[in-house]
C-alpha cells in the first residue's frame, strides 16, 4: 500500500478510486466479482474497515451492488456522473488560499522557505526546566481558562519591558495576548475589513498576510518598499485616493526584503495616517534579531496612542511551539478586538503564557538572544558566499532571516521552484510575496532553518540548478 | 487611586476624563496652572508616566498648553469637538459582539454562568506528571511548529479513539486538531458563511455560536428543540424554502437545555440534510459527560462522510487550559478548512496536543471521567432541591453541565440579572440563548464550576431575590 498511500491522501479515497479505476478501464466487468473485504485488505496492506467503507460508497454511488451475502460485484459502465459524491463538497466553496502554508506542507531536505529559526538554536533544556517551574508556582494552570483579553501579570510584565525599552507610554490594558502573530493578522482583518476595502500593502509583503486580507475580499493597494524605505508622498496620494482603512506594513527587518525604514520616515507615516485616518498595522515580528545595531524604534512609539496596532512577536527565538505573541491596541479598538478574539478562540492557553513570561523574565534569555545572533549571521554569511558568483544581486540585510535575491530576469522562478522540488530544495517564490500576484525574478531564501553544513550543500545544489 | 481604576477602564484615560472634567465644570478656570506631574502622581497613586502621558493628550488636544518649563495651564473652556481623540477610533468599528463573553467578565462569588468544571475536580496533580512526561519524549516539542492539521500522533489516537467507541469509519487525514470548539465554530463560519447566508440553529442555541453566525452575517433561522428533538417537517420545510447553507446544532446533552436528539431523528435528519445539501454541524462539548446511561452515538455516526462536520471537544472535563479540540471534516471540505486555520493561527500548539494526548490514553482518564460524573450529578441534583419549591419549571437533564429554568413570565429576566450582578450572582438569561435576541422567561443556571456549599447559599440568595 505504501505505493498508494501519500501524506494528504486519503487512504479510503484511494481504494474507491482504485475499484473505479479497474472498473473503467474494463479490467473489472459487468457482473464480475470483487476480491473480498478481507482479500483486498491483505493485498493492499490496509485495515478492512477501510475496503469495506470504500464498498459500501460505490455501492451507494451505484457502481457496485451486494448479491445476497455473497460479495460485492460490478454493476456496469461508469457513467461521468455517477462518480463519487465524495469528491464533490455540499458547500460550494471558497476562494481562499494560503501559498506560503502550502509550500510548507512539502517535506524537503534543504529547506529555505520556513522563516523559523533551527530548533538546535533554541533553548529547549532550559525551558523545560522552565515549565517544572510553572507547574510548581500554578499548579491549577491545566484547569483554567485565561482571560480573553490576557494573563495579567503576563500584560504587566510585557509592559514594562515595553516602557524600558523605547521610553514612551503604554498601559497593560491596551495589550491582548495572542496565539502567534498570524492570529493578530487574522484578528484585524476580521475586525476592520469588510469586503472592497482597500488596504495599503507593502511590494513585497508577508504572503500570508496578502492571503489573509484578500480571504476578507480586501482590495490591497502596494506600496513600494526599498532600502531607503517608502516614497512618502506616494503613500499621501494613496492614502487620499483610496482612503484606506488600514496599511499593514512590516518596517523592521522587513519581510521578505530585510530592509528597514528609516526613523524619520515613521514619524512622518504616523503623521501622514493620522491626517488620512488609516490605521497604520505594524508587524514587528524580527526585532531583536539584528546583527550590528539596534534597530529605530517601532512605529506606534511615534504615535499618540490612536493611530498605530502593533503586533510583536518573541516567540520565533525563544519558543515557536508556544504560539504567544502580543498587540498593544488604540485603546479606541480595543473592545472590538477582544470580541473578536473571544469569538476566535476564548484566549489563548493559560499555560502557554504562563511560560512564556517566566522565560521572557530570565536572566538567561538575553544570553540566549545574543548566542542567536551570531549563529544567525554565520548563516546568513555562508550562504551569500554561495551566492557570490551567482552574478545575482541581494542587499545583505542587517537582521531578520532572509535574503531576497533577485534572479536574471530570464529565470521563470515558479518553474525553477518546481525544478527545485524534485531536488528536495525549497524557497519562496516572489510571486508568493507580490500583493498583485505579479510573477517577479526575485526570491525568498532564509538562512534560518538549515544548519552550516545543510546551508553550504543545499545552496551549492540550488545554484547549479537556477544556473545550469 | 483604587477608586478611580476600575479593571478594563485605563488609567491613563482616566486621568486625562479626570482633568478635562474639572476643567469642564470650571473647578481649574483659564491660565490656571495644574498640578505637576510629580504632585498629580502622588496624589492618585500613579507612576509619573502615566501622567505624563494625560498632560501631552491633553496638550496636544489643545485644552492645556505648557508656559516654558514652569508646568500645564488651562488654555481656556472646552468645545465638544476638541475633546479626546484618543476616545474617537481611528475607523469605524463593526457591530461584533459575544454576549456570554462579556458575562464571563463579571467577577462574582456565586458564578452560575460558566459552564466550566470547578477546577478543583480536574487532575492537576496528575496533569503535571504528564507534562513532564511530553518534555522527556520530545524535547523539542517548544522548538517546532505543529502542522497546521495537528500532529499525525494525536489524529492517529482520536481516530483509533472514534472507530472504537462508535464503530464507523474515519480516517486521521478527515481529523482537524483545533484550538477548543470556539475556534471551530469560528472556522466553520469564516469558510462558509458569506454575509445574508441562511443559517438553521437551535432555539435556544449556544450564545457565542449566535454571535459568531451574526458576525459573519449569516441570517439566523430558529429550529425549536424540545425534549423529544425537533419538529422534523419545520426542519424539512425551512431546508426546502432557505436553502440554508449549514445547520449548526448540538443534540447531545444541549447547551443551554441539556435535550437530547433521539436517535431515529438522528437518521432521518442526515438524509434530510442530505437531500437538501445543507452541511451539519454538530457541536458535541458534553458527550462523555451522563450521568446514567450513554447518550447515543453522534450525528456524524449515521453519515455516509459527506454531510456532517463533527466539532468534538474532551478538554471540558480533562483539562480546560490546554484548549485542545478535535473535528472530523467531510473530505471534500477539509482543504478549505485547512486554510481557513492556517490564516488564523498556523496550527494549534505542538505541547498542548501532546500533553492532551499523553493523557487521553493513560488509563487513569476513564477513572477521572467517572469520579466527574459523579460530582457533578451531585451538584446538579443540589441545585435542583433548591429549586424544588419555587414552582418554577425545567427538565431533569441526563448530562451537561446546566440546568435550563423557567421563570414565571412576569419576570423580566435581564433585570433580574442585573440585580444579581449586585449581590454577586450570576446566571445567563435566556435572551443570549435565543437566536433572535428575543427576551424570555427562562435562563440557563450551570451547576459545574461552583462546588456544593457555593451552589447550596448561592441558589437560596438566587431564589430569594428572584422571589421577592
Amino acid at each position: 500500500m505504501s505505493k498508494l498511500h501519500q501524506s494528504g491522501d486519503f487512504l479510503f479515497k484511494q481504494i474507491y478510486d482504485y475499484v473505479v479505476h479497474r472498473i473503467e478501464r474494463k479490467e473489472w466487468k459487468k457482473d464480475e466479482k470483487l476480491p473480498s473485504v478481507r482479500q483486498l485488505a491483505i493485498e493492499l496492506n490496509v485495515n478492512r474497515l477501510t475496503v469495506l467503507k470504500a464498498y459500501q460508497l460505490l455501492k451507494k454511488e451505484g457502481i457496485v451492488y451486494v448479491k445476497d451475502k455473497s460479495g460485492y460485484y460490478v454493476l456496469g459502465d461508469i457513467q461521468e456522473h455517477e462518480k463519487a459524491s465524495i469528491h464533490k463538497p455540499i458547500l460550494s466553496l471558497p476562494q481562499q488560499q494560503n501559498r506560503l502554508s502550502a509550500i510548507h506542507q512539502e517535506k524537503v531536505i534543504y529547506n529555505f522557505s520556513q522563516a523559523l529559526i533551527d530548533p538546535n538554536l533554541l533553548p529547549n533544556h532550559f525551558l523545560s526546566d522552565y515549565v517544572k517551574k510553572v507547574f510548581d508556582l500554578y499548579p491549577k494552570v491545566l484547569s483554567t481558562y485565561s482571560t480573553v483579553q490576557g494573563d495579567e501579570e503576563l500584560r504587566q510584565l510585557l509592559t514594562d519591558y515595553f516602557v524600558g525599552q523605547y521610553k514612551t507610554y503604554v498601559e497593560a490594558d491596551q495589550l491582548l495576548i495572542i496565539s502567534g502573530s498570524q492570529q493578530g493578522i487574522q484578528l484585524v482583518a476580521q475586525t476592520f475589513i469588510k469586503p472592497r476595502d482597500y488596504v495599503l500593502i507593502e511590494r513585497p509583503s508577508y504572503s500570508a498576510a496578502i492571503d489573509c486580507f484578500r480571504a476578507h475580499g480586501a482590495k490591497l493597494i502596494p506600496i513600494d518598499i526599498t532600502p531607503e524605505g517608502y516614497h512618502l508622498q506616494q503613500v499621501e496620494q494613496f492614502m487620499k485616493q483610496y482612503k484606506p482603512r488600514i496599511f499593514y506594513l512590516n518596517p523592521t527587518f522587513h519581510n521578505p526584503t530585510g530592509y528597514t525604514v528609516p526613523p524619520w520616515q515613521r514619524k512622518k507615516l504616523v503623521e501622514l495616517a493620522e491626517t488620512y485616518r488609516c490605521l497604520l498595522v505594524e508587524d514587528d515580528a524580527y526585532h531583536d534579531i539584528y546583527f550590528d545595531e539596534e534597530p529605530p524604534p517601532p512605529l506606534y512609539t511615534y504615535d499618540s496612542g490612536n493611530t498605530v496596532l502593533y503586533i510583536r512577536s518573541f516567540c520565533k527565538y525563544i519558543s515557536p511551539g508556544l504560539r504567544i505573541a502580543t498587540m498593544i491596541c488604540p485603546v479606541a479598538l480595543l473592545q472590538a478586538l477582544l470580541t473578536t478574539k473571544s469569538l476566535a478562540d476564548n484566549g489563548s492557553p493559560l499555560l502557554n503564557q504562563k511560560i512564556f513570561m517566566h522565560y521572557f523574565s530570565s536572566l538567561r534569555l538575553q544570553q540566549h538572544i545574543e548566542k542567536i545572533r551570531i549563529a544567525l549571521q554565520i548563516r546568513k554569511e555562508i550562504m551569500e558566499e554561495e551566492l557570490a558568483n551567482t552574478g545575482w544581486s541581494w542587499i545583505s540585510p542587517k537582521g531578520g532571516l532572509n535574503l531576497w535575491v533577485q534572479l536574471p530576469s530570464y529565470l521563470n522562478t515558479e518553474h525553477l521552484y518546481s525544478q527545485c522540488l524534485k531536488e528536495s530544495i525549497s524557497f519562496v517564490p516572489g510571486s508568493n510575496c507580490d500583493p498583485t500576484y505579479q510573477s517577479t525574478s526575485s526570491i525568498r531564501l532564509s538562512y534560518s532553518y538549515m544548519n552550516e553544513r545543510q546551508i553550504e550543500e543545499g545552496m551549492k545544489r540550488f545554484v547549479h540548478l537556477a544556473t545550469k
